[in-house]
Order: C-alpha cells, then sequence, then structure tokens
C-alpha cells in the first residue's frame, strides 16, 4: 500500500455515490494535496443521521504528508466537513476570497479559526504545493468565485474541473476562462477529472441569465409582496433579486441569519454589488407598502425550520404569509426532498400565497455542465487520460460514453467509485488498490458510531415500533410476583390497542402458568408471534424478566 | 349534513393531496354513484404503512344510497381499494373487459370475487344508475381501454375526464374520443372534472408511439440480452417490445408472476396482439443465445422485492444481470421513490448492465395531458364551471390558471381539496360543507389503527433509537436488588456504546444510592439527560421499576 515515489495517486473520497465529488486526494510520494472536504445529505432510508462525511481512513495514517488543502468553491458539498478533516491533519488551506470567507464562517462556528492557516488564491494565480504547481483558473458556477485546477504534477500535467458549466452570460460577467482551458491542451494534458452531475442532460445548460427575465415576469404582475427563497450561498441569486427590485422599484430585504451574513459578507468582498438605499432591514420591510418590497429567504428544500419550512406551516416568527404574496421558489429540489419540497409548496398556496417554482417558470438554472458542454471541455482540454467524477455510476458511465463519442478511447478512461486509486507512472494510467472509500455517518456529537447496523435497526423501530414487556417473577418458581406490565410506542394506536395489550398480558399469563419452565426467549417468541399474528406486524419486543 | 332531493353534490376523497383521484361521489338525493376506489402510496416520512385508502367515513352513513361504482381504468391509485369499500357498500361495479379483469384479479386475491356484481361496459356505451345517465367515453392513458364518464344528472349534464391524455398515435390506435367530448359541449356542459397531473408542464405529452423508435435504437445496438422493466398493468408497453422484438428478431419472455399473468389475461381479452411463435418461457429465454431474446419484468420503482431490485444486489432466484445485458427502464419514479430508482441503476451498472432510462433516451412517456391537451379539452367541452381534480393543490391552482387563460371567469372554477363538497343547484356552483377527506393508513392487518400520533412515535424511534432500562428495587427501602439492565436498539453501535451505558449503569446507581425518594420519571429524564449530553441524540428511555 506504500506509495513509491514515482507514482502519481489519485484517491476519490466522498459521500454515498458521488465520486470524488466531496473531496480528491493528489499524492506523489509522501505528499498530498487534498482538494475539496465536503459533506453530503443523507437519503431518506438513512434514519435519523444529520450529514455523511468522507471515509478519512487513508489520510489518517499519512496525516503528516499532507501539504495543503484546496476548496474549490464555497458549497457545502465541498466545504461542510473542514472541521472534520482539521482534525486529523493539520495543514494550510487555499481559496478565494469569497470560498474563504465561507470557509471562515465554519471553522468559527467551531471554534477552529484562529487554530487555521488559511491562505486567499485567486483564479489566474499559480502556488506550489509540495511537489504540485497548481495554476487555478476561473469556472462558473452557482456560487461566484469558483475555481478549477490545473496540477503540474512530476507524472504530468492534471486538469480537476472541479463543479463548473460555460455560461456565457453569468451574471457576474466573468465567464469560465476558455484560454486557459485550451493552453493546458497544449501542454498535453496527462488526465482529466470533471463534473459529471449533468451528464445525462442533452444540450446546454441554460445561463444564469436567463432568470432575470422570468424575475421580470414575476415583478411586473405581482400586487403584492414578493418573497424569493434560495441557498444562502447563491450570491449571483441576490444581484438578479437586487437587480430586478431596481428595475420594478421596490426595496429589498434578507431574512435569516445565514442569509444577512453571506450577503453581508459578499458585499464588503465586491461579490455584490447592491446600493445601500435599495436595502432595508427585516421589520422595516414589513412595514412597507407590500407592492414595494421583496424579500429573499432561506428554505427552499422545504425544511421544516427553515423560513419557508415554517411560513407553509403559519409559524414563523416575524412575519406570515398573507393572501396576495406572491413566493418564488428559484431552487431545484435536491433528489430525495421531492416530497418535502412539494408539501411545502402546497402549503404555501393553502396559506394563500401564489407559489412558482421551477416547473412553472424558469426561475432556476442548474450550475454544472450539461452534454455539449462536457464535450467542449473535452476538446478545449484534450486530455489522454479521463476520470469521470462528481457524480453517481450512472452519471460517470454516461460522462465515458460521451467521451468516447469525441474519441478518447474506452480504455483511457477510468470509470471508477470511491476509494478506488487510479495510479500515474511513465504516462500510463493504472488501476491501483482499493482503500476504503465509503462514508461515515453525523448524529448529533457523534461521527462515525453510527453504523449501518444500527440505522436497519432505526428501520425495523420505524416499520412497526416497539414493545417493553416488564415482569417479575420469583426466582424458584418462575411463577409471577406481578402483574405483567406492556408498553409500547410506534406500534398501535393506543386507545385500540388497550384491547390488543391486555390480550398479550393474559397470553403471557398463561404461558407463565402452564409452563413447567420457561426462558426469556420463549417469552418473547410467544409475543411476537401474538402480535403477528393480530396484525401484522413485526414490533421489536423486549422483555425484561426480573427473578427475585 | 342531509343532501335534499334538488341538490347534486360531489366529494372528493383521496389519499394524500391529490384531490378525488382515488375516489368520487357523485350524490342526488339518497342516490350515491362512487367513481374509482384507489389507493395511494405513503411517502417517505410515513413510517412502516403499507399504502394509503380514502377515508370512507362520508360513505358509511350513507352506504345504503350507493347505487354503482364505476372504476374508470385498472391502475393501483383508481382500483386498489376496492376491496376495502366492498366491506362497507354493496354495489355493482362496472368497468371496462380489460379494467374488469385486472379489477377481479384484486378481488380473488381477497376472497371477494363470488360475492361481488361486476357489469361489463364499453367506449360508447350508456347506462342507467339510479338517476344518474352515464355515458362512456374512450380516453387514452398508459393502461388501455380507460373510460372518462359524461354523466347527466338530473343538475345538469357533468363531465369526468378520468385520467387522460390526447394521443393521436397511440399505441392501440384507438384516440381519445373527441367527437363525443365535442357533442357534450353541444348539450351544455354544467361542469368539468378534469385530470392536473401534468398542469405544470408546458406544451403536450409525447404520443406513446415515440418510444418505438427509442427502442428500435436499443435493439439495434444491444449485443447481448435485453431486459425491459415496466409496470405490470402497462399493456401498451408489452405490445411495443413485442412489436421491436418482432421487428428485431429476437423471441420475447415475461418474468414476474404479475407480468406474466396480466399478460395472458390481456392476449385473452384482445388487448394485446403477440403471435404465439414469438412467446418463450423464461426457462427457454434463459438458455437461449442472449442476442436473440428480450425479458420483460416489473420493479421500475426499485423495490427491494421487485425483479430489478433483486437484480440490482444480484439475489434473483432464476437469473441475474450478465456483462453485455442492456436493461430498460422504461418508466418514470413515483415522486419520492427518485432515490431508491437511481440507487437500483448505479447497483445495475455495477453488475456490469448497461441501463438505459428516463432521462438517457425516450424510452417512457407520460400518462397524462400537458397545458395544451388541458386547454384542449377545456375548449372541446365548454364547460360553465370547472372542478380541477386529480392533482396536488399546487397542480389545481395551475390547471385553474389555464382554465382562466382559455375563457373561464375565476369565480366559475372550485380549487377545492378533498373533503370539500360541491354543490350543484339551479345551476349554480356553491361550496357545500366540508366532511372528513383525510387518508387512512393501512398497514399489516391493520385498517386505520395507525394514527399520525402513531406515525410520529415511530419517526421519534427512527431518529435516535431507543433505550430500554431494567430495574428490580426494594419496595421497601427503594435501593437496588439488581444492577440495572440497560439494552439499546438503533441509538449507539453496540460495540462503542458498550462504555456509554456502563456509565449511564453507574448513573443509575448514584441517583438511587443518593437519593431520599425518586420516582421512575426523575430515573428517566436523568438518563435522558446524561444520553443527552453526551451523545446529542434523544432516545426513546422505557425505565422499568419493579418494587418488590
Amino acid at each position: 500500500m506504500k506509495n513509491n515515489n514515482k507514482k502519481l495517486r489519485i484517491v476519490p473520497l466522498g459521500g454515498l455515490g458521488e465520486v470524488g465529488k466531496n473531496m480528491m486526494i493528489y499524492e506523489y510520494g509522501d505528499n498530498i494535496l487534498v482538494v475539496d472536504s465536503g459533506i453530503m445529505f443523507p437519503e431518506n432510508d438513512m434514519l435519523g443521521i444529520d450529514y455523511i462525511i468522507p471515509d478519512f481512513s487513508y489520510l489518517k495514517s499519512r496525516s503528516k504528508s499532507v501539504r495543503g488543502i484546496i476548496i474549490t468553491h464555497g458549497h457545502e458539498d465541498h466545504i461542510g466537513s473542514i472541521h472534520h478533516l482539521l482534525e486529523i491533519v493539520d495543514a494550510p488551506i487555499y481559496a478565494t476570497p469569497l470560498t474563504r470567507g465561507l470557509v471562515e464562517v465554519k471553522l468559527a462556528r467551531n471554534q477552529l479559526l484562529d487554530k487555521s492557516v488559511l491562505h486567499t488564491i485567486k483564479a489566474g494565480d499559480s502556488t506550489r504545493i509540495g511537489p504540485f504547481f497548481i495554476e487555478f483558473f476561473h469556472v462558473c458556477h452557482s456560487v461566484p468565485d469558483g475555481v478549477g485546477l490545473g496540477i503540474t504534477t512530476p507524472a504530468g500535467l492534471i486538469v480537476h474541473s472541479g463543479d463548473y458549466k460555460f455560461d456565457h452570460t453569468p451574471v457576474d460577467n466573468w465567464p469560465t476562462d476558455y484560454a486557459k482551458l485550451g493552453e493546458f491542451s497544449g501542454r498535453e494534458v496527462l488526465a482529466l477529472l470533471a463534473d459529471s452531475t449533468n451528464a445525462d442532460k442533452p444540450g446546454w445548460t441554460p445561463s444564469e441569465r436567463v432568470i432575470d427575465p422570468a424575475f421580470d415576469r414575476v415583478f411586473r404582475s405581482a400586487e403584492g409582496r414578493i418573497i424569493i427563497a434560495s441557498f444562502a450561498s447563491l450570491v449571483s441569486r441576490m444581484q438578479q433579486v437586487a437587480n430586478a427590485a431596481e428595475r420594478h422599484g421596490r426595496k429589498m430585504a434578507f431574512a435569516g441569519t445565514s442569509m444577512v451574513d453571506n450577503a453581508k459578507m459578499a458585499r464588503r468582498l465586491g461579490y455584490l454589488d447592491i446600493a445601500d438605499d435599495l436595502l432595508v432591514n427585516l421589520d422595516q420591510a414589513l412595514k412597507m407598502d407590500p407592492a414595494k418590497v421583496v424579500l429573499m429567504a432561506t428554505g427552499t428544500q422545504g425544511e421544516p425550520t427553515s423560513i419557508m419550512g415554517r411560513l407553509s406551516t403559519g409559524t414563523n416568527r416575524q412575519f406570515n404569509v398573507k393572501p396576495g404574496d406572491t413566493i418564488v421558489l428559484s431552487s431545484h429540489p435536491i433528489p430525495g426532498n421531492e416530497e418535502m419540497v412539494y408539501r411545502t409548496i402546497n402549503r404555501l398556496f393553502r396559506q394563500g400565497a401564489n407559489v412558482i417554482y421551477e416547473s412553472i417558470a424558469p426561475v432556476h438554472v442548474s450550475g454544472h455542465a450539461s452534454q455539449e458542454e462536457i464535450k467542449l471541455l473535452l476538446h478545449l482540454v484534450k486530455p489522454k487520460y479521463l476520470i469521470p467524477t462528481h457524480g453517481e455510476l450512472r452519471h460517470l458511465k454516461q460522462h465515458a460514453t460521451l467521451a468516447q463519442e469525441v474519441g478518447i478511447p474506452a480504455a483511457n478512461i477510468a470509470t471508477v467509485e470511491n476509494g478506488q486509486i487510479v495510479e500515474f507512472e511513465d504516462g500510463e494510467m493504472k488501476l491501483g488498490p482499493r482503500v476504503p472509500g465509503g462514508y461515515v455517518f453525523v448524529d448529533g456529537g457523534g461521527v462515525g458510531d453510527i453504523r449501518p447496523s444500527v440505522v436497519r435497526e432505526r428501520e425495523a423501530l420505524a416499520r412497526d415500533g416497539v414493545v417493553v414487556v416488564s415482569l417479575v417473577v420469583d426466582s424458584r418458581s418462575g411463577r409471577l410476583l406481578e402483574p405483567p406490565e406492556i408498553l409500547s410506542r410506534g406500534f398501535v394506536y393506543q386507545k385500540n390497542g388497550s384491547d390488543l395489550l391486555d390480550s398479550a398480558r393474559q397470553q403471557i399469563v398463561d404461558l407463565i402458568q402452564d409452563s413447567d419452565g420457561y426462558l426469556q426467549s420463549d417469552i418473547e417468541q410467544s409475543i411476537k408471534t401474538f402480535f403477528f399474528n393480530e396484525t401484522r406486524r413485526r414490533p421489536m419486543v423486549f422483555v425484561s424478566l426480573n427473578k427475585v
């Protein structure tokens, strides 16, 4: 497993199936460069899990070798686990100003800011980190100030796209750096690692600019208040709302701490251009003529504790939905969140709002390259090898198909999963060993103490509930000293269930009376069978048999 | 609440938010016509629930008034609760031949076939049921032999679309009956109740026929076996696969009981035209040259026990995925199933198959009308009033918007939710009382015994698990007679957790030792606080305090 000195090793890590999205490791000799350190959100059947981080096992035994951590952009799936990473790795962090700002917020929240070393880099800069010479180039994405990386290693030049799209008319007027990508190709790119998120979407992802006319239509026809929901990191969306507010004579206010904080930081750093007199605070906004104001808030995923979630159930603290409100969800449901999002939309309608969302009007666009852009990147960079990244296996396979269409031989494409090492030596790619590349659950204060077996127990509990039986018996005769005590949760509605539990009690009394000798497991089995026959359900049954 | 003799009452019922999808009640005097009796699938957070049926409360007190039950088509959301309905209502069922076949399968499975009265009707037929004169007209949908209804009531003519689309080139060459719809408009339609499922989809739903060229591409390029997954009721898809198999010189086999049974019935009734020599049974198919065979199977929603689910994990009994297999998911994920479906696709890729699904190629189309079709229906029928049905509130609102665009005044549109009675008298529509229109959970053998409070308990159990503490103390002194017994499930991984549980045991020993008097609730609270401080989790804690 030890890496010799002439090999470049690439190790994709990440939560769930999205290969290398949350972390990518570049290793040469005993030098490691970490790119990104994000989180994933749990799937619906990962019960009770707060979030998921990459398995850091590979790094744990090599933590002294880590020379630097580059964060490509400020989204949670790229920065969200940085505080967990810093518990095992002591290395400087490199990020662009806005990304650094978002990283610092996270570090501060975890009391790590003072102990961390951060370097600001900018697109166009280059820096040396151990044996790696990094050239940062600008990419468009749904958060500003994202970068891709040209990594010159002793084994060759690697291009790491990060999350990107080719937006010709981005809101910040800063297109992806085509020239740099072309320049790389002139220097012979050994391998490209590129975003596969939208590899199954035909065509070209629309420009963020298409949102402007959609916003104009909303602003023109809305007679009351406008509330626009978006991610707190979507700085360009804030800009678009501000521009629309200005065009249509409305004042703008932010609701919610994360939105307020991020807007403040983005304005300070110059990523958000909003005139002072356009902004009002939330209190002022709520007192104004509804036709003269637009609010921005979070909660596009229908999270029950977010502002949108609370507005939908009429439990928001500072304000409620008023009939005549127009609510715009400028977002796309994260896979798995569809039900929650649509339920929130239905509830907002019920509260009297007119709700405008992606399927009604183009109020959101993706931040990832579609098929024609993916092919363009391949033509611009002309890599010898391709490692499709940032996607589930189905996206990577589709990316590989696209690459073959533009002339990359199948043998030069490594469609690998997390933990599968890819090695480069003498200009050749081959698969290396496989290392732990799975994910680690974070639940409450615990990191990794919830294993799949615990989640399976939660599934069983969630499916049919639990029944607790407590018995006190004479240790010699085995006879009951007290009537059996039975409690249930999540099994039957108590009012209807009391007959059922009474019968179960009688069942136990009979069993103990008729039996010459019995074990705790006999009682457990008898109760389980009884409940299954009566209800066709299999609750988890605990029998505590106290012999005194 | 009693209905007088001159009013027509319409009561939409259904599971979840989809208005009137699972059941619609038409009532005049003491005569009730029930249209459809379906189920809904539970959402991801309805833990452990098998399926959901409409709340039949309104019918329970009026069961003697029910004159007939019409089933518009054979999908589960329209027929799935018929056996529950027949427990409270004794009335004849009316359905077209194919729909009747599917209903009979369900009744037979519930030992109700012998006790039921079924009438076969056909599109173009008319029949009188109490004061209602019903004209059945053909509609295209994703199962053949669907009908809509013209219901002439003493209060006026109602048109009930059922699930429909305007497919100009349906696979069975039987388009929706435009002429009949136009004819209705000449007789003054009082109200239209129409499908809103795709009210937020612009344009026109593609014809099922677009699947043929997509299948041709798959059959041309597949070098090995082809496996096509679809719903067991999608008879037209079976026909398309059979046609493609014939064009490309492959034999066809069905896998799975429901697929085999439905195909047999559809062939017998003349809805499926497959030559005998095109079909082979599964055993034969598995022995043939892979390039000469196509299998059809169920499991498009990634259900773990379906054939696709089992193929994806390598646990299917009769056959497994072979490298070189091409698997086509000819389907769309039901909202809420996305994660499961995509996980299954990723696993099938991992097993070595090439997987083709909706986002890769047009191997599936919707069975519901999109915006232009919805507007066409409104123009064809020219109703005075509109009740948008078959959709969540967001779809109904969008349907209402479309209707206003084509000239129906907002005041003539009733965007109502389940249980909201709509009444018609003297040619006027008004809202009536509201009756229970929610849903009833079916879990195992229980119907309605799982209330939301039980689901909330399951949620709590699923979030943080359960801890069971059993104590035996002296009834006089209150001192422990045995060491505390603590068990947990779904809370911590036992290996890591044993220290934690040891500390909790000590916590209890200390509490009891130091206390002059304590209650069960004191111990419970102390344990809860201890676990929360240690883990930031809140397991459900049961303390059984046995005094002897």
